[in-house]
Formats: structure tokens, sequence, C-alpha cells
């Protein structure tokens, strides 16, 4: 189990969101509340689109997002603090990993890149090594050599990426689910999957919350930004950015209600373009 | 012994100059041609000063130059990859390490810094351990707390620092030279300085070159934007940047001659502004 | 703050101690119950020494204890759990670190080692930063190159050797405790020391208890190698060690009452040659 | 590409082969002579068979072999100092890596192991990635989830497992060679394989070479102690050693000729119980 973080929104500094907040990211790193462990020392990961807000200047423009992974805990890792402070970002996810298994490396650290896609988990395929190789049968030949770790989290990308993450990401998550809750039922696993999952293109970010048991992971939205920032004074910057920005955490950023709403089981919300959406989620079967 | 490049001008890409180059930065990681070692795979640094050509935004603004250190060979760090091609800066500073006995750790990573600057070494204090302690004593006592690794390097910054060289760089690294010259006499250690330093504060870069027995390790400077773009093609990135653009190298980028000109014995550069001159360097004894 | 484990009785292998037990080290790597921090992930380290209970064989036989020492937390360390498997020892030194502030590197990780003597801590020097130098210059100068981490718990085994723990430990713990008690009172650091620290020549095992303030790290003595055996099923080579072995932890490795007795406030035990006794600690200033 | 050295005989400490030959392996991480890069700086490895010479006193024994894996050097790591300088083994492999394209990480690090058996290999899979997934459906689905790293080298274990290692090596490592060119061919991959690999089963070691190409990395095999003794006067176990004792590597360890015999071209060599053989290898396609 993970937790972790989604920004959509104006450009602003990742330190301003991965640390300030009373509960931040990486306070939650040593004390998560809501987690199944309230340890999530295994690594860690952001990855975050360009700021193109001010021109590029000279050189080469990168359009692929950025990744960082490393593999100690978030709360004592220098580099992360030191690139959250510089790197500014309209749109940026952020994880810390509870390993339930697989080894502590980078290859394993969200979130997974593909291209233009950025993907993330917090959940588990339940008796993964048993359902492995079927999911792995199911990504596509082409897109099987950029498997580069052992989890089901990046698994998980791969097969969606296969069943057309990049056409239609909503639909392409629901033949995700639907396939491995297909693959649990032949290979008699109940219940196979439990996911938060963010992903985006870019431009829109989009946060599925499923669970194969209708019991997820916590998930949270932002609704208001007004509201946040009576709520997170803690949080200078959210007196700057456009109303538009969204916010989606595994748990809530502090404790005062109010500022965060729960996503409903089995739905996603979508977010980019200044505005959002929350919709039912339904797993489609092969 | 280590490699290390340095560059003053328009703000461009990391990458760009760490990567791209036909004999690149981490190219030389693995396969230095002018170093005592062919190999400098005993960990990795970058510090950059942020580019505010482009206004700041909504958020901090971090006065302090950023640093990124890692433990493992440049060569095959993902994260100084990533961060290479998405951090631009108008003046950093890149080390590749190969370690002369103290310990491979993120606190022994060059470029080490103090506030707004940033200091990198090349070479090594002969005998250290016999002269370490001689040299501790010599930090100020408000910032000994500050001195984190065991490296000569990073003493030698902490005594140029303790000796004014937030006042006048040059003179301050005069009078270090002076004392571990001084020091090295009375504990009976002939010869004992060997180095190249890169130091900045954000504005000015010194670039210095020293060794006891007037034998240094190598130190290179680009003078003409011109030359350079005509030798390299292969960094397009030269075609787009001002022309007091300046960069110092330990060994130069490429094979074609004419770009890079050797910093004489006993003497520094320093760029800044546009514009940059060469003096000598005068050891002075306490 | 940390949690530790010194063992001394009949050869076992470090994991029937270190992964077994119901409430093992390990597992205070992640849920610790009596520490200030739960959370124990900033690197782990093992000391031991050789097992030359069946002879030595061809080759080398090394007099020094052998060390490891690891960045990533305790739980993860696949490193650790293979050797704890495979070596065996008679005397040994386990600890788990929650850094108070100083970097998370090998160079940190107890336990520190110095010719044939092992030294681990729990605690903290009070605005360590603020007292360091003065500690700094109480190492003697041969002892000073030693100095390889920047820790408060490895400069006060250095103040403790300079200060004659090899021809008399407790009375030189007592005067490296007069030292810093009288470094803080001349710096105006009040209760300067924290401690809980086991020391040991291979031979003997001190365990040491004292705060400045008098209330100290818990910390805890097996007496009784039967009752342990009754209280802890799941350590089955309980069954196996002589009557004189003895277990030192900074918290115990079980719910049941009984076998874990507490040592009392500014007190040590020595332990080794199938006895152990309990002694009073006196601060003695310089 | 890659560096390793397997031993079988008399109980010695890993240190005695590993660090003090002239040309040891650990000198080989940062100059080997013989490999396609003279630098092997991305991870390494040691598995060990436990010394039963001794008795095993008190407490669990262990079957399987042990292994270390570490990310960085060799040449800078002190894990792997200490621990070969204290444990002792009769059957030992020691690998240090050269990447050609997977993550550097310690699933990818030699030797690889399953049950008793250990895996280390030096080469390459051409066109890795165009033929990855052919290979990965040939390991027998019991066997799949325990692949862990992405690396060409553990794949073909886990592919020779699933042919037949156990019952009789040499001709699963036939077999496997003849399922890669048979795969190499379907996907229109010319000379697909280059290898030297050596695995065990803790009685017997035997060690391949072959390449598609008829053109293989090198290998080395010692005959005859007595020789091993005149030449290398560094080594002083091998006085101490019986004289069925045979090591084989990579590249020898010195550079005195006679004490080291080429493996041939497309052949094997068994060694165990105190005799040694060398075999033809003959690819047996599916």
């Amino acid at each position: 189990m993970c937790r972790w973080l989604a920004y959509s929104g104006s450009p602003i500094a990742l330190a301003d969101l991965l640390y300030k907040p009373e509960h931040s990211l990486i306070d939650q790193s040593r004390h998560a509340r809501l987690g199944v462990e309230t340890t999530n020392g295994d690594g860690c990961g952001v990855g975050w689109y360009p700021d193109t807000s001010g021109g590029t200047g000279p050189g080469e423009v990168e359009p692929e997002p950025a990744i960082f992974h490393a593999t100690g805990p978030a709360w004592s890792d220098r580099n992360l603090l030191e690139l959250s402070r510089c790197v500014r970002s309209p749109l940026f996810l952020a994880h810390i990993r509870a390993s339930t298994g697989t080894a502590v490396q980078q290859s394993n650290c969200h979130p997974f890149r593909y291209g233009q896609w950025l993907w993330m988990h917090n959940g588990a395929i339940h008796e993964f090594p048993a359902l492995k190789r079927d999911l792995a049968l199911a990504v596509d030949p082409l897109l099987y050599p950029f498997v580069e770790g052992s989890t089901d989290s990046e698994l998980m990308f791969y097969v969606a990426l296969s069943l057309g993450l990049q056409d239609d990401a909503p639909l392409a998550v629901e033949r995700m689910i639907g396939l491995i809750e297909d693959v649990g039922e032949r290979r008699g696993v109940p219940n196979p999957l439990q996911m938060t999952v963010a992903v985006s293109d870019g431009s829109r970010l989009w946060a599925f919350r499923y669970s194969s048991e209708h019991n997820s992971r916590s998930l949270f939205f932002s609704t208001d930004v007004r509201t946040l920032r009576a709520l997170h004074p803690e949080i200078p910057v959210l007196h700057e950015v456009a109303d538009g920005t969204r916010i989606v955490v595994s748990e809530p950023l502090g404790d005062l209600a109010g500022a965060w709403n729960q996503v409903p089981e089995s739905s996603y919300g979508v977010v980019g373009n200044g505005h959002g959406a929350l919709h039912a989620l339904t797993p489609r079967k092969p």
C-alpha cells in the first residue's frame, strides 16, 4: 500500500504541496493515518510536466514529462527536497511507496512513464504471483519490452496501455479492471484488485477508485480553492493559484474538514482545462 | 581525482552540456583521458543557480542554488539524466568523483554549498589524515558544524570561507593555499596540495589551478563561443547562447583543438557579467 | 533515536535473534513501541565477532570484528537478511537508526568500529552542532583522522577512546559523560546528554544507561535463559544456548513480562565469561 | 558484459581470491583487460555455499546458498570487503557487472539463485527487447513469478530451469542455447547469443562458453594447484588448499602464463568431488 498526491492547476513549486502542508505527503511517509501501513518508506517518486508558461529559451524542449525515483524513504531524501524546491509544474504526480512484497528499487517506484503518460497506483493485485503471467501475456508484444520493474502497478499500466489508454483512458481502465477480475476468476483468486490510480497525459488528470470487494482505499479531491485556502494557511501558494486548481490525494493534507471530498466507490474523476467531473466506473470483462 | 565542468552564460538545459558533447562529462565518468584515473565512478553531483529570466510565477522563490548528489556512477544515474533535461540554468557546476580514499556518500559529493556559494574540487591534499585536524581547527567555530562530509575538498571550502571567501574569493583561496602549505610544512608533508577548484556566488564564477609542485591537474576554458560552435556541431545549443558564454572544464569536451585554452599554472580565471579575465595566483601564508 | 540489541553467549546465527522473535529488532524498525519514534528507517548495521569454536581452517584469520552497514530501512534489506542467516557469532551488536538530523549514510551507521572495539548508541547530544567542535577537540589527535561520519554517536566513541576506553571501559565512559556535561555547561546547553550505549572488545560487553536529566531511554537485559526460553517459544535457538547467554535490548523482544529487566537509571551492566553484573555510573568531569 | 570468478575446493575466505590476487576480480572492476568494457561498475554480487566442515552448532542450518548483491561498483563496496573477509566457503561464485542496458538494481545483480542453484553470466542476448517476450513465454508458468529482475541473464537461468537444469545441467543449457538460437532466427536476429555461464548446485560447478558466431568471451580455468601456487605468491591461501581445488575466471588473476587454460569454444567444464572434465557443447533446438 502507498500514498499519493496529484496536482493540476497553476504552475507551482512541487515543495509547496509536498512539504509545506501540515500533513504533507512527506509527513505521510512516516505517519500515514488512513493507510494500511503507517510507514511508506520503500521508495518515492515524482513525475511532472514542464511549465511552459514563461517560454522555453534556447536549447531543446523536452516533450516528455520528467521523473525522479528514489529507493530510500521520502522523509530523508535530500535530492527530492532540492528538486521540489526548484521545479515548478502545472501538473505533477507524487508517490510514496510501501511495498507489498516486490523489491525496493527505482524501477518499482511510481509514477511510471510511457511517452507522454504518467501512472501511479495505491493498492495491490492480490496473489499477484499467481496472476502475473496471465497479465504479462495481456500486454501488447510491442509494449512488453518497456516493462522494467516487477510490480503489479507497472503491469497494470502496460495492460491499460495495451487496452487503449491513449485513446480513451476511462474505457481502457475499465477494461483493465475487467481483465484482472477475469484472470482472478479463472485462477481462483477472489477479489483480486484493490486500487486507486492516477493517470495523466499532460493535459488531463484522471483519478480512479475501485476494488473488487467495493471497499477501496481512500481517495480525496479538493473541489474549491477558496475553501482550501481557508483550511490550509500553512500553504501560502494556494492564495496565488487559479480557481480551477485541483488536488487529488490518498489522504487529506490536514485535519480540518470541508476542503476534501471523498471520491465515491467505483468511480473516477477527471480534471483539466479548468474543470472537473466525477463518473461511475464500470468494469468491462474481455 | 575527479573531473568537473562549470558553465556561465545564457540559460541552457544542463543536459545540453553534460550529455551531448562528443566527450561529455558523463562520457568522462567512464573514459577520462587526462585524469589520473580513467574511471570517475564514485558519485556525482550538480549545483545550479535558478533561471529567473522568465519571471518566477506564484509561490516561493529560492535564493539558494539547488544541488543534486548521487553516490553511484554518473553514467547510469537516471535521475541525473532526467533533471539535466528539464533544469535550465545560466550558471551551473557539475562534478564526477573518483575518491582518493574517503567514503562514497552523498555528503562527500561535489559541489558543496554554503548559502549562495558553490564549491567543487579536483585533486587532493596529500596525507590528508595527517593534516586534517589542523585544517579543521582553522575553520571558524561558527562554520564548523556545517562541515558534513569527510573529504579534503569540503574542508578546503570551509577553510576558504573562514578566510574571507565571501568578501574576496581570490584572496581567500590564496590564503587557504598558504595555510595548507604551512600546515604541510609543519607536519612534514612535502607538496601537500593539488587542486583545480571552481567556486561561484551565483553571479561570478572563479576557476583556480594550483599545486605545490607546480604540476597541476589540467584545466581548460573556452574563450570564444564562435569557435566552440564550429568545433562542437554535436552541441546545437551553442548556436543560441550569448557571446559572453564561458565553459571551464577539467578536460576538453572533444578532440578538436582551438576551442579550449589551458589555464596556466598557478593562476585563476574569473567569469561573469559577460567578460572574463586570467590572473596569477599567489599563495599567502598565515 | 534508535533501537539496538546486543548478544553475548553461545554462537548463534544472527537471524535467530534479529528476525525470529515476535517483536524482533527488524520488526521494531517499523513498529517500535518504547522509542521516541515508531519508525527506525534511517539505516541499520550489525557488528560481530568471529565464531572460532570450530577451528579456523586455511587462510587468514581476521582479528577484527566484521561490520555491515546499510542506508535503507532494515525491514527491506535483503543483504542483512542473507548474512544474518549464514553468519554465526558468540557476540554481536545490531542497530536500527532513526536519525536526529545527521545524514543517512553508511559512515553514520552503528555499530562503529575501532580495532577490536565496537560501539553503538541510542539517544542524542542535544544541540550537537553547538557542542560538536569542543568534543572534536577532545579527541586524541592520533585518533582524529579515524572519525569518518558526522554523528554525535561516533564522536562519543572517539572521545571515550581518547579517555581510556581500551584500558578501563566504564571509567572512560564516565569521563566521556563528564566531559559532555562540562561542555554543555560551558556552552549553555542544559541536559546535553541522552544515551544508552553498548560497547565491546570481543570478550566483554558493557551496556550503559544515562541521561543528564535522569530520564533515560529504555534499556533491558535478560537475566535467565530458562525464563527467556519459556517466554519466547518462537526463538527455538534459546533451547540450545548456554546458561550464561545474555541479551541486552532497547526494548523487549516480546510482550510477556518476566524475562526482561530494566537497567536502572545511571548504571551499567557488564557481561562476559559466563557472568554479568550491574554497577552505578558516576559522571566524572575533567 | 561483465567479469566473474567461480571457486570449488577447500573452504577459504572469499577475500583470499576476490581481493588478494595481483589482478583480482575487484581490480578487474576498474581495470578489466580482456573485456569489452574496461569498467565493470554496475553492481556486483557473490553467492556462496556454507562451509559445514566444522560442524554447525546450535540453531538453524540453512540449506540454501547465501547471496550478497550491491548496486555500486565492487571497488568501493565496504560490505563486500567485510563479508569477504569473514565468510569461508568451499564453493562460491562472484560477479562484477557492466550493464548492457538494463537497470542497475539488486535484482539484476548476479549470481541469481533458485533453491540450491546459483547462476551467473557474462555476455548478452543481442536485441534482447525483441526476443524477451518469447523467452519469457518459454519459462515454466510455475517458475515465472520467481523472475525478479529485467536482465537477459536471469531470464536465461529460468529458461534453463524450465528445460531441466536440475536434472541434467549441460543438457538443459544446450536446450536453452538452442531455444535462444531458434527464437533469434524466428525474429530475424542474427547471432543472438554471447555467453559464458557458471552454474552450481552446491556440489558440482559447471562453466559454459558459447556464442552464436563462435567468437565467445574469454573463459579460463586453473588445472593444477601447484602451478597456481608458483605463479601467485600473493595468494598465500593456495598453499593450504587441497589439490583438487579449481578456479574458473573470465580473465586470469595475474599476468604470468602457465596457470590458466582457456576453455575452448563451444564447450563446458565441470568441477566437483575432486575432479574436473571438459566436454563439447551442442546447441539443441526445440
